[in-house]
């Protein structure tokens, strides 16, 4: 397996850029006070689709080639990453074939179909969706783009990480929250492609540690009912991502449910910006872990901004 | 009474500008797309204190001789006024006395008395706030800053259209959210001493609309038992108020609580910003009125950022 490089991550840049928003670093005096460090925050809330996967899955879309274009993509996701990839692929002219479970939720739902995705339902099981996926592939020949086990998607999440170090110099630590370990992989891959010093940090929910312990033990272990509110975070590595994380980040730590709820609250009361759970986490990780990260400057990727206003945890 | 001129607030912004942000001037392609013009939101949700008021009451605190700065401001105002009154006084080492009620949301008491107000509470009438307020400055010798019937407040309010119009250019209409009349007095100041063609219109809650009667009925009309989601628009126009804005307004538009919610809902969900029910006003007018603002460019002031995530009204 090609693990990426720095210069896949920089010409999957030039690639997107055209295609994606370069988002925001915004800085909060407030916040710096509160936990006596310099932040800036990688504003992916704002990206195109609300969340980061719209980078990877537009690279993604960009190396196929025509025949492939021809036959179409296709993933089973039921959240950000399958709207990103749909998004990706409709406004090139490319189909989108989407597998989703039947109990997701309406607003992912309408919000793929929105996109202009084909979606075929199926039961919410990983094996139901694999299967599925299986046929619509033998059917049209569709290319399966994953969330996260995807060389192409990985390299396109880095990205914002590269656009962080482009923009303020001197970071200490960058943390991105990792679920699969797509956006983590390419965060590493940036980072540590640019320079050894800054330290590289994966932000998890506790309830959901797969990428703790199979980074602490050495062995990819999967995660076993993963319960968090951060649910894009609960997805395991692959291989993949797991090869990556474990050559090339510093650490990951685990954050509870409480403080990922209450640093989505400070980020909404004192940015005034809305961020999913998943995002929180590496407030989070800070907010649990204040005399490590003090006075140092930290960069934190708010990976998304995508929820529900009816169900929110506080 | 002196009414105030574009000069007045040209003057302000330079007086104010090196102690306010400039907010950005944020777009949406996705809300221009639904309405059919293009939208230009200034970002007010991100000034300090988290409202455009900190623009009029640091004016007002700045305008103040060095002897009325020994002696302290007072005002009565449980909301944003309150927050913003205090922090600009403080900040230069002015005494703020705030008179509250006592029923106030537990959450606005920490917020002033956490930027270093000197609280004294009342009973919820308005007679018992002026009353307190008589008595301290009796007392005291503090000078009186109205939230929005106070010629450098109002003066103040006005820089947020001025910096809108410096970004962008030919716009078409503003729409600024109306409650007492601050904002929307200092906005038409701004906007008509720069140039007569652009519209100037207030949005305003139905269930508070004592704006659009005085200006449609030509006599100052005061708010009867107001009840609206936009709580910052509770108040009544005052003498100052409505004399500027029927001299330099152009319509007051009044719109429902539903649209209030659905665009309040629609910026969160768009835009991935946080707003308070109260900006939302200016969305929910062209709501209500697509075709009459269809192929415009439009600036909407968005008021403010503050309110109590534990209690949305979606």
């Amino acid at each position: 397996m090609k693990l990426p490089t720095l210069s896949d991550v920089l010409a999957a840049h030039e690639r997107i850029k055209p295609f994606v928003h370069r988002t925001p670093v915004l800085t909060s005096r407030q916040l710096s006070n509160i936990f006596g460090a310099e932040l800036f925050f990688k504003c992916e809330n704002f990206q195109k689709v609300g969340a980061f996967k719209f980078r990877g899955a537009t690279n993604a879309v960009l190396c196929l080639s025509s025949e492939e274009m021809e036959r179409g993509v296709i993933t089973h996701s039921s959240g950000n990453h399958a709207a990103a990839l749909t998004h990706a692929a409709v406004s090139r002219g490319v189909k989108a074939y989407i597998v989703m479970p039947d109990n997701a939720p309406s607003a992912k739902k309408s919000a793929v179909s929105g996109y202009g995705a084909e979606i075929t339902f199926c039961k919410p099981t990983l094996q139901a969706r694999e299967e599925t996926a299986a046929a619509i592939m033998d059917r049209t020949g569709a290319t399966l783009i994953h969330a996260y086990d995807n060389h192409n998607v990985i390299c396109g999440q880095g990205t914002a990480a590269l656009e962080l170090m482009e923009e303020i110099d001197n970071i200490d630590v960058i943390v991105a929250p990792v679920g699969g370990g797509g956006l983590l992989s390419g965060t590493a891959t940036a980072v540590k492609g640019v320079n050894r010093v800054t330290a590289v940090i994966g932000a998890e929910p506790a309830n959901a540690a797969d990428a703790h312990e199979s980074f602490t033990t050495g062995r990819l272990v999967p995660s076993v009912n993963p319960r968090t509110v951060a649910d894009g975070l609960l997805t395991s590595l692959s291989e993949r991502t797991f090869s990556i994380i474990r050559q090339k980040a510093d650490d990951i730590v685990t954050v509870s449910e409480q403080s990922i709820i209450g640093s989505m609250l400070l980020i909404w009361e004192r940015m005034k910006i809305v961020v999913e759970p998943s995002s929180a986490t590496v407030l989070a990780v800070l907010m649990e872990n204040r005399e490590r990260f003090e006075g140092k400057r930290i960069g934190l990727i708010l990976s998304g901004g995508n929820l529900d206003f009816r169900k929110l945890p506080f």
